[in-house]
């Protein structure tokens, strides 16, 4: 792990760094001491990269509300990493099968599905790392990822155990049904509901498929994009109760 | 309307009332001066009452958490009222009904479309008696009710142009979708994915009939009795947001 930059501003510490190939920015209490603290993964959505405002505003308030330690890293083919040759033959391949009548929402869970192979491996390694700096440490692990966050969280979520608590959302049972049968946590499930990538029955099977026994499906009117702002003061209340609040 | 007993404890006043043969209560600051305040009407649950613990906590957070004023009245043939004859005959025409193989939901509908020509116009008269108290006051208004208290507190909302936001829930759509159509305040709406009495695709095409641009679908596992008591703190939250916070 190598740190690129170590900036402090009202409160929040924001350290660039790089894990082997893959960028990444961790956020901390400024004044963080070494009593470990919660720690939430953020998956930030497609085309967006590891500082997208709305993963960075919401880091910002996990930080200074709850103490908690928040890190983004780019995935493939986003934010500061080099395209994928594979992804860009792919998307080509799907905008033309879109043209010619297909429906999107099989596309884009087929395509999430092929990169979450690498994420996968690719988080749980951010883990390993985060968690072994003195200012972070090993406290409960969150994970927030909703439309591409889902459908790479999903996954990830059911094949790391240190994950406690997750928020979810904007994404289908298409690509990520068997995966998320295997997550038992307490999950925040968020989806729009006039979502116009993601078919309604689609997102309430994924919900359905979950198999935790605590599970909240927060729904709202809107399309993909609209998320309402209460939802995020919502994200923060439930990361606070499920992973502890430390002081900042 | 006339007070049967004013009692306090914990910072929590509660009267009893009666407003013609309406029996109430009423929950305000112990120390509440004369600044109007948001009030918020709960309707009760079929088979419960006016001071049912699951209006009671609500009451006493609205009071102690938001300074708020919460009522709640018998539903006829509930509580402290007499029985409805007209009532009875219907319910055990019902029972019969379910036993030859009736479903149960369009029944219950029809039973509270018939309750809710009574309880509309009481609600209303509740509102005007309790906003004329000098500790209460004519501030913003909340309605609250899920069940019956949905089935009831539908038509009441739409009726009621006080009313600036509610929760509503563990309901169908079968009685009420008309009413929906007319209500455009804020609302939260609670639905247990596993109820036993109201068909899930009921409970959403109720949520699709609002008219509200704002209105938030909660979902949770488990049957209609088993509410998970995380949606009390976020009730309360909905509340303080929309009605304001007075100092209790």
């Amino acid at each position: 792990m190598r740190f690129l930059s170590d900036t402090s501003s009202d409160g929040v510490r924001e350290q660039l760094f790089t894990l082997g190939e893959i960028p990444g920015v961790l956020w901390t209490p400024a004044d963080a001491g070494t009593t470990p603290r919660p720690l939430v993964l953020l998956g930030h959505g497609g085309g967006r990269h590891k500082k997208d405002p709305e993963v960075s505003t919401l880091a910002h308030r996990l930080v200074t509300e709850c103490g908690h330690a928040a890190v983004c890293v780019d995935v493939p083919a986003h934010g500061d990493r080099p395209k994928v040759e594979e992804y860009d033959r792919l998307a080509a391949e799907n905008q033309a099968r879109v043209e010619a009548g297909e429906e999107l929402a099989p596309l884009i869970a087929g395509f999430q599905a092929l990169v979450a192979r690498r994420t996968v491996p690719e988080w749980r390694a951010v883990l390993d790392a985060v968690q072994e700096l003195g200012h972070v440490g090993a406290g409960p692990v969150g994970y927030w990822g909703v439309s591409l966050g889902c459908g790479l969280g999903v996954p990830f979520v059911a094949a790391e155990p240190r994950v406690g608590a997750a928020v979810l959302g904007l994404g289908g049972a298409q690509a990520t049904a068997e995966a998320a049968a295997r997550i038992t946590v307490p999950v925040r499930f968020l989806v729009q509901w006039d979502d116009e990538r993601v078919p309604r029955e689609q997102s309430l099977a994924l919900y359905d498929a979950l198999a935790s026994p605590e599970k909240t499906l927060h729904a709202n009117p809107g399309r993909h994009g609209e998320l309402p702002a209460f939802e995020l003061d919502s994200t923060v209340s439930f990361f606070r109760r499920h992973l502890g609040r430390n002081q900042p």
